[in-house]
């Protein structure tokens, strides 16, 4: 098999369904339905009510994002691939698809007084999408290293620490949550924002 | 008509369905609607039991995953196209598109007293998914082998035999299913587990 | 500009759209609400009464296949793009990523006494399809020759005659479908069954 | 890292983000109820009555395929990526994908005397769209230059003129439409036109 032509199809593949995942987010915002608008007050006051639709949409596209241009990065570095890798990958893949389903939920409760389970969720799934990083990372390594010689022991370093703050930081704001949702919230953007400056003004 | 040209944009036509139809399965994880909730807990309650939904995501996931990694393989032996494989291809994915369709039903039903129905179409689903792969397999060496050298009689034979396999299984499940469906769905996700590892561990 | 690269990217972006579409048809099949299932035998019937949507499901993403194997085929001779083209080429894609509504108005109402409106929707939504097949055909010769020699006369004035036999048969249809809608459709079946036989046994 | 690699697949992550987000605009358009269809006639008039959802798809699906044609002629003459141009380019994908919300809101309210916060709205979504092609031009030049040398300093300045008058006509038909929506529409349908006209004209 031409190694370089099955990475091809796999990036494309990949890049594919960040691309479909990043942009099924829009369906969760809904129009405000006729039936409930009596003026055209009532419709400017439903578009400014939709703000957690807005809200969660950009975190979530932002989210998306940072990890495609991660994924993309490292893909160019790669040379080949292996089966567990076909698998990591594809487990990364299933993390970043489910992504629609908990900004959806954080979009409809976090503007009411239920918003603790739907954050808290939002952050368990942000756990489970570390966890598929941390195999990911783990399966370029091993059991064959994937990567070519470009790719330095540094920024492979680099890289599973990265994974291994995410990890710690939602877990730990999953659980925070619990009893200060909002404050897990808050410290989620923050790192969310960090994230992006960080990468943002990375040397490449 | 450059052969290998063509064969490449049947891949990126192919890897797109792919993708859309594996995303396309979070549609059907339904945000539990506010006028349901009264309390933190009910939200809680509702997040659990979602979990059909959460199974029959990881499912079909899992399912179009491993058929995509097996699609990906087999053109990475292809050097040349035909017309009767194109229609076979199509007629394939087809039956990867049309999954969604009995994702969504299972989740809906698995958990109520209706779930026969729901275990036994998803498994008619399979069945015809079974079918686009046999004509998938035979229109790669009919009329006129597609295949390169590289690709032995002995993966070829494989093939067909996994097919068989799958065949075999997910007709008898079917049936099945009209009087134990739990059973059925229980022998189909050992298959699963099984089809997952064995291509986890495969010799590339 | 590099011609190649810039053609290629259209390609591709073609590609995802006629992927896209094909891969929507899919969410006009809805599962039966649970609201309306009271018995296991319900839920039976639910399904076989569905056949309008796995009818709508199979004709429009043959449809959209048979579509795209020509356009994939078109593209396969052409060395170049224009501004036209690029247009037409645009237009073209309108008139596909517009197929999964007509699709599901058929499905919802092709089985009630209703059915006239949503065959002739559909027939018309073709006329518009074969006009901008009529476009693309045009653009790919005028104001300049896009394709590269290996495409002969023989096979333009094929295209062309297969256009305007499409035009006056969706035309016709449409216009008797307000009379006739079920002969209307029969027609319009007979002719689809027709183009995926000749497709299929094309000489390439 | 292999810059044209990179750049490709950026390409590739972009052209499926266009496709997708012209591809959902087609889900606003939604069947009519069977519950409200009493006659054939009604269906005829529903079916008329959705001129609102043709126009905005139509209208939308022009908007972003031209954006789509300026992205594609821009990345023809790049030859390499730099990190804050890959935060603009998908800062600029985020106000694509966002697109389908503000047709939705215009089809469903256009034809209604609501119309006004729903024109302003889909006007403002326009402004953001601009400011996202002001950083993509911006960084494309700065902090390096990106572009190969067939791309002329004119083209650039041909580029930033076009930017800064569609953020001056947005920002006016945004706030214009406060007072006079149907006129701000008129003006913005005219600029529409005018683009479409221009670029298809466009020497290359």
């Amino acid at each position: 098999m031409t190694e370089s032509k099955s990475l091809a199809r796999l990036e494309m593949f990949s890049d594919g369904v960040f691309a479909i995942a990043i942009t099924l987010l829009i369906l969760e915002i809904k129009v405000p339905p006729i039936e409930t608008i009596h003026s055209t007050d009532d419709l400017i006051n439903e578009l400014f009510h939709l703000w957690p639709s807005y809200f969660a949409f950009v975190y979530s596209f932002g989210g998306i994002l940072v990890q495609w241009i991660i994924h993309h990065n490292t893909f160019c570095h790669m040379d080949k691939t292996s089966r567990p890798f076909l698998y990591a990958n594809g487990f990364l893949l299933l993390t970043i698809v489910f992504f629609p389903f908990p900004t959806a939920l954080l979009a409809e409760y976090i503007d009411t007084e239920y918003a603790m389970p739907a954050i808290a969720f939002y952050g368990m799934a942000s756990v489970v999408n570390s966890f598929g990083w941390f195999l990911f990372i783990r399966t370029i390594e091993k059991p064959r290293r994937l990567l070519n010689d470009a790719f330095s022991p540094e920024q492979y370093d680099q890289l599973k620490k990265s994974n291994r703050f995410a990890f710690v930081i939602y877990i730990s704001t999953a659980l925070l949550a619990i009893w200060f949702p909002f404050i897990a919230l808050s410290i989620n953007i923050a790192v969310w924002l960090l994230w992006i400056w960080l990468s943002l003004n990375e040397r490449e």
